[in-house]
């Protein structure tokens, strides 16, 4: 198991602007967007700025960053979306779910009796994150 | 929804020690344990001992303080179960997942190839639990 940063990976892209995101939120430390395979409306993520692989290399700073944000967004969730939960995940090394090797974490609002979507590998329509994204604009504003 | 801390909830009554729990670590701040229905070898759980029903309502302390230790017990699983990966969860609210009402994050250790076992609702054997809380504690001594 390799437990190095990769800074091509493609949340440092988006952090140096080089690839796009829908962009809900912004701080000092953290930068948080929409899931482009969202597994239930407005499934959110958020990323340190700072360099970590996942939670076996993050410093407690970053830590700190990401959890504060992860509030923040995830009050902001129940508020846009009507939510009536919410769940958090975040996933280490292949084996444990992890895809792209930038620190994350996942945010998805939850109904009840309304199921996580699976993973079927698919990208959400660019216009429906943008109105989803925008949700969470207009209640953090 | 209620938003309210219930001071009854199972997680308060061990951290009173009106309850037993299989313990691997704790500090001023937090404590850890065996998850009595594991999804995988070595599911453990981190609580504040600070009440908080959920991210909803932890205070940025309590937030620091128990990802503090999630890493820490993450870091320690990797070695204790010569694990590949761990997959974080953390529910919030009945459609969040949430059945206990006192924050907790999920530590689950992953093994390349090997999915989560089910929400059976079957409680593991103490002496398996006994043996896994072991393992952590072996490897934070």
């Amino acid at each position: 198991m390799t437990s190095t940063y990769d800074n091509d990976n493609i949340f440092a892209k988006i952090l140096r602007g080089e690839m796009p995101a829908h962009k809900i939120f912004e701080d000092e430390h953290t930068f948080a967007f929409m899931d482009i395979m969202p597994r239930g409306d407005g499934h959110a993520l958020v990323i340190p700025k700072a360099p970590a692989r996942n939670l076996l290399d993050a410093d407690l700073e970053t830590l700190t960053q990401v959890h504060k944000t992860v509030q923040h967004i995830g009050k902001a969730a129940m508020k846009a979306y009507a939510a009536d939960g919410l769940t958090i995940q975040q996933f280490n090394e292949p084996a444990g779910g992890q895809i792209v090797f930038h620190y994350h974490v996942h945010i998805i609002p939850r109904f009840d009796g309304v199921k996580l979507r699976p993973h079927t590998g698919d990208m959400e329509k660019p216009e429906i994150l943008a109105a989803n994204a925008q949700r969470y604009i207009d209640e953090l504003e």
